[in-house]
């Protein structure tokens, strides 16, 4: 699943661009997810007085609202880019506004001054109104969404790559880099997706509590085999984490 | 986690009873999530023009909004009610006019005839307007959740048991019984929660966490497929536990 951020100050064009961006994605036959991070503080989307809201003021931790076309699960917390994402299962997932992420990003402006305020390490194309005056800023490439869409989406489907852990510094970097320097490293090409070393071990067996070495080969036979048979149960997640314990 | 519905034609109190249930549930210290069906076959939460609107009419075929204190994911389909539980953890989990589910229900209405529109197997209280005037009905307790909360309450933490895994009747049958049919009998006495066949599980299977109830006939294909490799594997030991990770 490739995950990448549109990220811009108020009124940059974040929006507009997602709009094309997931126009011509559909286009190529892809799926496609978003989320968009709201930073207004009094954000909620139930109305005061539906039933799912009195179900809340009564003391609901948790509220779902289910419809014969939609599900809604309202979460009364916000959850971590991660925990979203383990909900999704697409080619494509867009983030609009998500900083808090590793994910490759495309800043939207309208002037320079307003690329600088969310330009970092990790940005491999400026967007928005910006792009209707310059072609490039700083090395990175400036598009149009709205002029040149085919351009801006080839770009992404050029850099855009299976998106990284996420782990937090003190939990990996047994790459030697941050999930954010790997990303950055990757997008410059000094580095591959497959640096990251957490690929290499996707299968940990253990047989009375002893890890049992597994070499890559046997590690895909189990992977397949299990695999083969949790996709057809109801719950299964494509993305999702497997655990198997059996007791003898 | 203990699961029960109430169901009850329009204007029967459905989401005054629930209220009501919640508060008392909050005040004996559990937790507490909720699930509102919604029939109406026009709903949805989001409103015209958001931004989030914007991905969906743009292709986005899962939209979430991230706010500081609320996450919301707008689903663009309808969920079976196992598919929306695998997201509680609570205590205590009501849901609002869902009749396709095998849960313990209270049947809440305005007159005998409305009960007679909901009143099935798996009922085990009726209240709404009716239990301000009767105090049974067919030999189940009738009370008023404005009146009488506590008894209400009481009634609910003796009658709620675990969740059954609501499997499809041509899916299991091994207890020798339908989810509901079981429902039925432990709520009459005749049979225990632990009559489920399904909770003896020696293959334990989570994605993401959540547990995924498998009937015996898929445990033991999971589980002869997985001991046909690691059989083979240096450190195997015919009578030892097995455990297997796979992250994604």
């Amino acid at each position: 699943m490739k995950v990448f951020s549109v990220i811009g100050i108020t009124d940059s064009g974040k929006t507009t661009t997602i709009e094309h961006i997931i126009k011509e994605l559909k286009k190529r036959n892809y799926s496609v997810g978003t989320v968009k991070h709201i930073h207004f503080h009094g954000f909620k989307m139930d109305v005061e007085g539906t039933n799912t809201d009195r179900h809340k003021k009564a003391g609901s931790s948790l509220v779902t609202a289910r419809g014969e076309y939609e599900t809604d699960i309202l979460f009364q917390e916000k959850l971590s880019i991660n925990e979203i994402l383990n909900f999704y299962n697409h080619d494509f997932v867009i983030l609009e506004g998500a900083r808090d992420t590793c994910a490759p990003k495309i800043v939207t402006a309208h002037d320079e001054e307003a690329i600088e305020e969310r330009l970092d390490e990790t940005s491999f194309a400026v967007s928005g109104r910006i792009a209707d005056t310059i072609n490039e800023y700083k090395g990175l490439p400036a598009i149009s969404a709205v002029k040149d869409i085919e351009k801006l989406v080839n770009l992404i489907e050029e850099k855009v790559f299976d998106r990284l852990p996420d782990m937090k510094d003190e939990c990996c970097k047994k790459c030697g880099y941050t999930c954010k320097e790997l990303c950055s490293l990757i997008l410059k090409g000094k580095a591959e997706r497959g640096d990251c070393i957490l690929d290499e071990q996707k299968v940990v067996l253990k047989i009375n509590g002893k890890a049992i070495k597994m070499v890559p080969f046997v590690q895909k036979v189990l992977f397949n085999s299990v695999e083969s048979i949790v996709k057809e149960l109801e719950g299964y997640n494509e993305n999702g984490d497997i655990e198997i314990c059996i007791r003898k």
